[in-house]
């Protein structure tokens, strides 16, 4: 694996788990791997869980994490093709990337999208000009579609917390004030397609996420339905997608109660708001694991970086 | 020690200045104990001092410090109990503690008051949601009511350089053009209570800090007179705390002159606007111990830290 | 050396040259030498290369490096003498400097000129209080008159790229929409004249750089002319020196294109703004030389860093 920068770079979700897992057990035992290689972490945007668990998912292989928040620590990057830069980006992305490849070992980028221009987001723009142009391995911690760290790391947690052969996986959208993008839920189908899962999703009429993802994935409007014996209901609000970015009405009946859970696991990629998507209640209950799933963060990306590591030697 | 949030914390403060002094002999002589540790340093304000300081003690421990600038870097922040999160924060405490926690091996925050609301500052709601929430232990790098690591550095910089079994000790407000809380105050109040000095306090009126702080500790209106004989004099400014975060004056008489300071020694936490607080002659002279405090403050953390991680193992 | 301030530090180009390309050929040869020894990063402006191959160098050398954005992270910093501290400015850097001397063994500092008081900008006050305040070495990251760490990559590039005992190099102004310091410029010029070089500048009327710098280094203000048998065109937008910080005109025929560069390498220091300053095609040619200047960046940082803990042990 040269870079990982979608679930579509697991190999064998299964494989990897087990994987993930015996570094958690571990998570010192690879640490002359990464001796005397620096990770760059590049954010376009805000980041606590990403931010941290990256960096200590480098330390813990003996790498030497360096931060960076371009936009305020640097100058405005430029994406365009041939555009005469009398704007206000100061730096193509072209010689951006280049440069930090001389410096870092592997570069960590996250860049949200613009949930204005469909067509440009899903070009991936920022990620795949990383890929393009650095001579270094890449990953993606987080892009406009997919955010394959979480992905990972919510397989990990679904594993680990599964009692049955094939346990019922249900992705519920979940009301919210503002705007948000699709890159976690498209990683967590994705992620959820490989593995050996009853996997359905739900959300209102208007919300449908990327069919290109979703694929073959039953889609339920009737959110009780889909929660009908479910052993995982993984909630996330995402904006529409047909609408692209907008969002379509707040629709509070969507919020996951205690009753809507009954005795399935609680996952969210958090940042979560209280009493907006999910009542306090059922995340200070035994039955919420997101604190659990930010945990596998760590361990999700030292997988990703080990396997990098290993590969580009 | 799990936590260390306040001088309370500080169970002898002889053998803790004994201790931190040895550290300042011989700093890189733990440089085991902390080794694969990760110490977080979480600011929600500026800082200089704190920032650099910590991160040296860490590194001097064998820790990796991670750094986050918590507003500009992530999201905002809610401490409110069942809030309906429908505004601008984006995380709870109880998420965002619990989540660091699992990458830091030790939590260092920051958090300052509002000035604004007295009782909301005085409950700790910061501090004490991430003693609640984190799973990990807890160091104030500065909080609404107290600064423990200034107030620790302070009494070893007052032990160094005292010539006299008992000296005086005068706690000075001075003024200046904005607004301060009555952190460094605080503390350094409680840690003159713990040693063995003559210890008095002296402000104008309308200025006198908490008397639940400040208890039996004598309080001057008069400047001249709580000087007499002083040979440590400890300048800061303070908001009114009766007319809680008013700037009532600017009191321009109680600056620190050379004059005023007679054979004492003069400290200050630092920053300090000179001219306003102090005047350039004072802090540019021998008798000025500011650049030797911020010298050990790099030992009061070395010393909280090494201690919390042998009691934690 | 104690400091590394201007390229007038350096007292044999060619023997540090020489020790630049062993250090390449051999990054982590010293990773001893800076063990247990922090070098602190301090920033009063965006920075990515020199952010990078800063640290980079640094954790070549086994050293910690501390990195701050002064102005997000710290307080407002006065440099004034005998000022009245009541405005915007909170910290004094006679204080900053000295205390941030006591964290790190080395400071590096990146200040910009204001471009707009002259005098201000050529006393280097932001530079030289750090020298005069700080106990610790200084090195320049970019103040407001040079760049000597770009110098000394850029001398470094042309020797190794450089076919003949005595190339001709030519600093070229190029057009910008934005008025710049003349930092980079000026350091490149010192550089060239300690090299075994055939150098010329050219640039529109009103453009010269200060002739204390450029002395009798020839001035050609018609760029084909000044271009005859390049080795190496170098090129550099800097704002009028003589109508000081003043954009006369953008210029546009000064572009660098194909054309012009013939057989010559492309240099320049980056960020660049494509199709302002160069075209698209000489950036994208073989013939450019800005990612290895870049890269080189990281040695330079690492000789300099190498010297300083050599000879202040």
């Amino acid at each position: 694996m040269k870079n990982y920068t979608s679930i579509k770079d697991i190999d064998n979700i299964n494989t990897w788990i087990q994987e993930a897992i015996k570094i958690k057990q571990n998570p010192l035992y690879n640490k002359e791997l990464g001796k005397n290689k620096t990770l760059g972490l590049l954010f376009f945007n805000s980041s606590l869980r990403t931010r941290l668990s990256t960096q200590k998912a480098a330390l813990n292989l003996g790498m030497d994490p360096i931060v960076m928040n371009v936009s305020g620590d640097a100058w405005g990057i430029e994406f365009g093709d041939g555009t005469i830069m009398d704007g206000n980006t100061a730096e193509h992305i072209k010689e951006a990337a280049a440069v930090v490849s001389q410096y870092c070992d592997i570069i960590a980028v996250r860049a949200f999208p613009s949930l204005t221009d469909k067509e440009k987001d899903e070009s991936e723009h920022v990620l795949k000009s990383f890929v393009e142009f650095a001579s270094v391995p890449i990953i993606s911690m987080e892009s406009a579609t997919g955010h394959p760290l979480q992905g990972l790391t919510d397989a990990i947690t679904i594993f680990e917390n599964s009692t049955k052969k094939k346990p019922k996986v249900v992705l519920s959208w979940a009301p919210h004030i503002k705007a948000l993008p699709h890159a976690v839920a498209n990683s967590f189908v994705q992620a959820m397609q490989k593995m050996d899962v009853e996997f359905v999703i739900t959300n209102p009429e208007g919300y449908n996420l990327n069919s290109e993802i979703t694929k073959k994935t039953t889609i339920y409007h009737n959110q009780k339905e889909a929660f009908k014996d479910a052993d995982f209901i993984y909630t996330k609000n995402w904006s529409s997608y047909d609408d692209y970015g907008k969002v379509l009405s707040r629709d509070d009946n969507w919020i996951i109660t205690k009753e809507k859970l009954g005795n399935a696991k609680f996952m969210h990629c958090l940042p979560v708001r209280r009493n907006v998507v999910v009542e306090d209640v059922v995340l200070d209950s035994e039955s919420s694991l997101v604190i659990e799933q930010a945990n596998n963060r760590t361990y999700a990306a030292q997988l990703v970086l080990k396997k990098i590591l290993e590969d580009n030697k």
